[in-house]
């Protein structure tokens, strides 16, 4: 049995990795961590999770027995507790951004806070399960500023995976076929991206407070969030080029979901028949994404609790223009399920283990 | 004009007045206070309110120049705040529970904290606007305790009107011709209530985080909560002896709306139809208490942003046992409404003045 | 005061109707038309409703002595019930889309249904009650189809009023003063529009199951929404020239409002503040459109129950592409809120009367 | 591998058994049967398993090569297709209610609908899988009724399992110990319970409409819904006399959840804690059925998408009364996860497998 600790045990990305893990065949939780909580039984604080029998305990380096810890930390917490473990044969997934974007100034620019250091940067890999090793071959280097690392450490020596983020993840499965195929014209790509509220994690505020949440709907964060230079860093990795976007997440009335809408501009020929023939060949043999049939598209419930990922397609063959809709549940392919994903191919397991679970619908 | 202030500008209780009194044709809202945004505009805390014009103030005792004052802050709040009014010769209507219990050691057995004083509770009149003046004439003086003071101060002299709360009003306004009758057993009073989330006001805490109270439902303070002794207090002044129930509140994922289920045992025979009729026959000339058909029963969405109470009657003759579903919503008749309700029997204005909104539904 | 009639009076766009008409000071509703419900008591299907005394009517053009009658009905119905009152003498507002497209081609098209008669559409003005008389002056001429005729009869004359559908309210509203002012691509415009469920109407349907549409985030209509050619035409007789747009709308789990992204880009240079201080000099003399301050975007719930339009806007400096944020509630400035302006135009009564109500909050 | 089919393959139930059985390891799901859908695959009516290769089939009894099959289908589908399978061998699962009841009479009068044949009747085992057999030794025969018949045929030949109903799960489990205890007075037992939408099933209503459902909460059925003779005949089976319960459902709005507060007049002194003991050395072997510790409430999202049902306890000790709030997932252990219970106590499994889902939290 793979020994798996997980690290901010009283968050949401924690309590979704037990959910997933309890059910996986090779792995055994054998820690949860949590510094405010230390002696606490886990079901104290998550009453739902009251048939185990947990403590949360302090993390240490020094005699840890883990062989894979998963960080379910706010970012400034992985940047100072993920590095000590980096030398002792640990194996670390992040699901925080602080090892994802790699350039330390765009990272200080939209984080609002010291990025991690170049030599703990040069050792995370980026993951996205589905994708092809295609970062280790182009790399991420695609400008020449000079606080710009390499991320293509091969998968084999990988220590510290950054799993990535919930809006990068639904925008990147949809725009990646298009880009690497080059159909589309990367300059004018618009998304509009739309959360459920458990994205906003367990952190109180008055925004998310029940009675003015509910019912209401609203953009935030135009310009600023954090996902726009995610996915700017990836798709510029796939293009070969440096790519802008348009990113406007909202906040929708209900838990769990995303839902990212994708307005592209094909830049070769197109009917709607030619481009979901393209897209289901691309994801032909990956299991977790599933290409709607065309005049179909994804609802967010369809693929809530699992880990997939669903995109319907939509061409204007007058105006060329095309609408992708991607659709994850957020703490599942989004964090934790893509996570588990990660520790699958860590240990070249099926990429299904322990993730079979249909969608809970209704 | 009336020239009416609102303290606890920064609350739910104070914004639905704002709403409400903003199409009273008789009332002017001159100044809104809030100790902890003073001088800031209304608009920075509830940009919904943008079209008005209003800056926070500090509350004054001297040389202010309202007519009435509605207290829609935190019980602690309006005991310290409310006394230095009480010799001015401005109205105070008071929508916390500061004031509603007559007995000192009850109210600092569910409040924990010290009941205010005895001449200030002296001069307090709970208000249900469509009561007889029933207290008055009975007085509240069911038991001997030394801490009880009478509060039958006629209409006309009560300058410190105790606004009834939430889960009371809904649950007195059906119980009240039951017992007033004497057609019911006072000792085996169940209700079971339950509320929409706006109720618990505007401070954040985990339990209403919106992720968490989302597609959630649950019984909270069973045996402690607040109104279990307001409502026992007011069942027992109309009884005449001393009314124990049992109250059970749920929390709802909804944002507003009240629906109380009372369980009650008949003393005298009665079907359906008679019950029916002795209800619909009290509440004949109170036009904001509906009584539905037989056979209909009101769901809270046919209240919402409305001051009726709306409320249906079940019977089973063989056990004669009836049970009552009673409906507000709690941010109006519950609290902001009544307490224009009383404003406006202070006044001697017609009671719907300023309170003609039908329902928002759906 | 103005006799009014309302025919659909069994959907939604009624009720709403007649929850704002009830305190409007010179309206009165004289009857209520519905042919499936005659001679039922509103309250019988309106619970909501109980403390109004209607009953359901057959509509008939004889006789009929309403000053307006507001048709809150499907297309079809309009289309046949609403042309022999066109030499009657009473003025007519349709809430429907049945007279909104002045190209029967384009109709027939996206309703997939047979156009209202060309004689019909040439007695329809379609009034967004903030724009100037605009398209009496410049007409909606934008093309040679022979389909194609002339709205700008003059306001007096304005006989048959076509009320705007709700997506294009929210999204013509923040677009018009840019295309006005001629500051944008028109060739380039994105619309990604949210709505509340209550624009699909009472009809039931499995996708607004509540179950399944619950907690569930969707598009839908890509490339075929009626709303897309509506917005097209006028942007055109705007613009003065054929626009074309992207128009994707969703449906989001909460029963009113609307939000539309817009996405534009400048062909004239612009910084956030100049665009913002052209949009509120734009609307300054109209109290229903509410610019949110810089950096402020609005939320559907801040105009719920009222007839505000509230727009926020983004500028990309560097890139020159603009996002401005549109929220109304459907039912009110989408629907009957908006047509009640419009019979306060019709009767040059200040433009607020009866539509005074603050947003309902939380 | 047991082959399972499953009839009403297009309700909420079926897909929840194919959901859970997904991912059992002892069963393979052989046949979906959908009257009204023969030959369509399953994913074009719940695009959620298009991971799923499934077509819907005819029902056929002949030749049909099941171990088990499930009907998710309505009492009076049941109640025709089931019969002619009690002579095959194949077991049968029945998550309807048409076999539970065993008083014919009482069945019609609340079923609206003729009952089920004596014979078949007589074939059919009741089971709540917690419970010890209690029922084949007392017998299911408190009174005379000459319709009544006797369902205690031993576990091992009962072919036909007539699975709970959802309201009766969550309150039978509640109250068996206290009943098989005789610690309770029968005869004032009253049961508020309140569900989630879910409950009413796929098929379209007025009432579960999203635009009116949402933001709502209602009672309903009161003293007329179908659960209320299935609890009394339970009760009445393990109390050994007659019981009647007053039993109000509520409706609210969210998709799954029961939670049942139940309200009881103990006869034996207890304290909270000698009634929390008693509960959970009751349940100490079963860990479906998870008792909160003291002061502790469950909420519904804590056993969302599980099998779990959590059970708080409230004693007021002055006054003997007792109150239980128990809640299920109606859709898991208030049907398809009980009826899997249910099959693995048929073969003899571990009665966990394929039941280990943690819950969806948030």
């Amino acid at each position: 049995m793979i020994k798996v600790g997980i690290v901010g045990g009283s968050g949401y990305g924690a309590i979704e990795l037990i959910r997933l893990l309890q059910t996986h065949p090779l792995v055994k939780i054998t820690h949860i961590y949590s510094h405010s909580k230390v002696d606490e039984p886990l079901h104290h604080t998550f009453p739902h999770l009251q048939h185990l029998i947990h403590q949360f305990e302090a993390l240490t380096v020094d005699d840890n027995d883990c062989d894979v810890i998963f960080f379910a930390t706010p970012a400034h917490v992985s940047k100072a507790c993920i590095p000590p473990f980096l030398n002792t044969g640990v194996h670390i997934i992040d699901l925080s951004g602080a090892f994802r974007l790699t350039n330390r100034d765009v990272y200080e620019q939209f984080y609002q806070e010291e990025a991690a250091a170049i030599e703990d940067l040069a050792r995370a890999s980026y993951r996205i399960a589905e994708w092809p090793n295609v970062l280790s071959n182009t790399s991420v280097c695609h400008s020449n500023n000079h606080s710009e690392i390499n991320s293509d450490a091969p998968l084999s020596l990988g220590q510290l995976i950054a799993n990535p983020g919930c809006f990068p993840t639904a925008t990147l499965l949809a725009l990646h076929p298009l880009i690497n195929e080059r159909i589309i014209d990367v300059s004018t790509i618009i998304i509009d991206a739309k959360t459920g509220v458990s994205g906003a994690g367990r952190s109180l505020s008055q925004r998310v407070h029940f009675s003015e949440m509910n019912e209401n709907l609203s953009a935030y964060a135009i310009g600023q969030h954090k996902h726009k230079p995610e996915i700017e860093q990836y798709l510029s990795a796939v293009a070969n080029e440096t790519v802008s976007v348009i990113f406007t997440p909202h906040l929708v009335p209900m838990t769990r979901g995303i839902l990212s809408t994708i307005y592209v501009k094909l830049t070769t020929p197109h009917t709607a028949t030619s481009l979901h023939h393209l897209m289901t060949s691309y994801y032909a043999q990956h299991p977790f994404v599933r290409i709607r049939a065309l005049g179909q598209f994804p609802t967010t419930k369809e693929v809530l609790g699992s880990n997939y990922c669903d995109i319907g397609i939509y061409v204007d063959e007058q105006s060329q223009s095309a609408i992708l809709v991607s659709v994850i549940d957020n703490l599942v392919k989004g964090a934790s399920g893509q996570a588990i994903q990660n520790l699958n191919l860590l240990y070249d397991l099926d990429i299904t283990t322990g993730l079979e679970q249909s969608p809970v619908y209704p």
